[in-house]
C-alpha cells in the first residue's frame, strides 16, 4: 500500500493591519488543525517598521510551525489606490517569507477558497468560519482573518490532491 | 570644529519587474557617487519566486554597500488594481529589506524628489537623470530605474540635512 505522506500547510491572508495565518495537516483525505493566529503591526509604526513587524511575526510561525508548503489568498479590493498599495505591501511579506524558506508559494482567489470550503463560489464569511469549524472541529482562531487563513490551507490541501489524482491518473 | 561624519543612503525605486537601486555618499554638504544598479525578477517564474529574486537582490546590494539608511520611492499608481497590487508587493520587499537591517527608511513622493534633484516639482524623467549626472559626474547607471534611485538617494541627503539644521537651531 502507498504511504501518504503528512503534508502541512500554512494559510495566510494578508493584511497591513492584522496577517491572519493558520496551519493544517492533510494525511491523505483527512485533515486537521494545528494552530492559528494573527500577526499584527502597530499603525502608530512607520511603515518599514510595520512591514517589518508582519516579517518577524511570519518568521516566527514558519519558525515554530515549520510548514512543507504555503498558501496565499489572491485578494483583489476595489477600494482606492492607497488601500490596494497598502494591501499589496503586506501581501509582498506575506509571500515572500515562505519563499525565502524555500516553500512553494500557491495562490488561490477568495472564490476559489469559498468553492474549496463550503462547495459553492460565493457565500459570506460566517459560512466560511462555520465550515472551518465542520471540517476541522478542534480549530479555534482569534480573528476572522485567521479562520479565513485557515481557509485557505484547506482550500490548497484540496487542490494539491487534485493535481496529484490527475498526476496518478496521467502516469498510468 | 565639527566633524562631519559620512552618510552612506541606498535609494531605491521599486518595481516587480525591474527595481532600481543607487548608493550615495554624503559629508556635509558634498556628495559622492558609490553605485548603483538594477535587481530584476524573471517573469516566467511565479510570483514568490520573483519577490524572492528581489529579496535576494537587494539583500546583496545592502550586504556589498551596507548603507546607513534608506529611502524609497513613495510611488502612486493610475493605472488599475492589478498594476497597483504588483507595485504594492514590490515596494513591500524594497523595504522591508533594510529594515529588517535596522535601518530607517524614509519614503518621498515622485515630486518631493523631483524638487529636490531639479529644483522644481515637476519635471520630466530625462531632466531627472542629467541633473544626477550634473551633481554627481562619476555616476553611471544602467537604467532609467538605477538613475531613479540616485534622485530618491539624493532627495534623502537634502531632507535630512534640512532636519539636522531644524534640530540644530531649535537647540540653540
Amino acid at each position: 500500500m502507498l504511504q501518504r505522506p503528512t503534508i502541512r500547510i500554512l494559510g495566510i491572508d494578508p493584511g497591513l493591519r492584522r496577517t491572519g495565518w493558520g496551519v493544517v495537516e492533510s494525511i491523505g483525505n483527512s485533515l486537521s488543525f494545528v494552530a492559528a493566529g494573527t500577526v499584527t503591526s502597530d499603525a502608530t509604526f512607520d511603515l518599514a517598521t510595520r512591514l517589518r513587524q508582519l516579517y518577524d511575526g511570519l518568521q516566527g510561525v514558519m519558525a515554530t510551525y515549520r510548514p512543507d508548503e504555503a498558501a496565499v489568498e489572491q485578494t483583489f479590493v476595489n477600494k482606492d489606490a492607497v488601500a490596494t498599495l497598502k494591501l499589496g505591501q503586506a501581501r509582498g511579506i506575506a509571500m515572500v517569507v515562505p519563499a525565502i524558506a524555500g516553500l512553494p508559494v500557491a495562490e488561490y482567489a477568495p472564490n476559489a477558497v469559498k468553492k474549496a470550503v463550503i462547495g459553492v463560489g460565493h457565500g459570506d464569511k460566517k459560512q466560511i468560519h462555520m465550515m472551518v469549524k465542520v471540517l476541522m472541529p478542534r480549530a479555534t482562531f482569534d480573528t476572522e482573518d485567521a479562520a479565513d487563513a485557515l481557509a485557505i490551507a484547506i482550500c490548497h490541501t484540496h487542490h494539491r490532491q487534485s493535481a496529484a489524482a490527475r498526476a496518478a491518473f496521467e502516469a498510468r
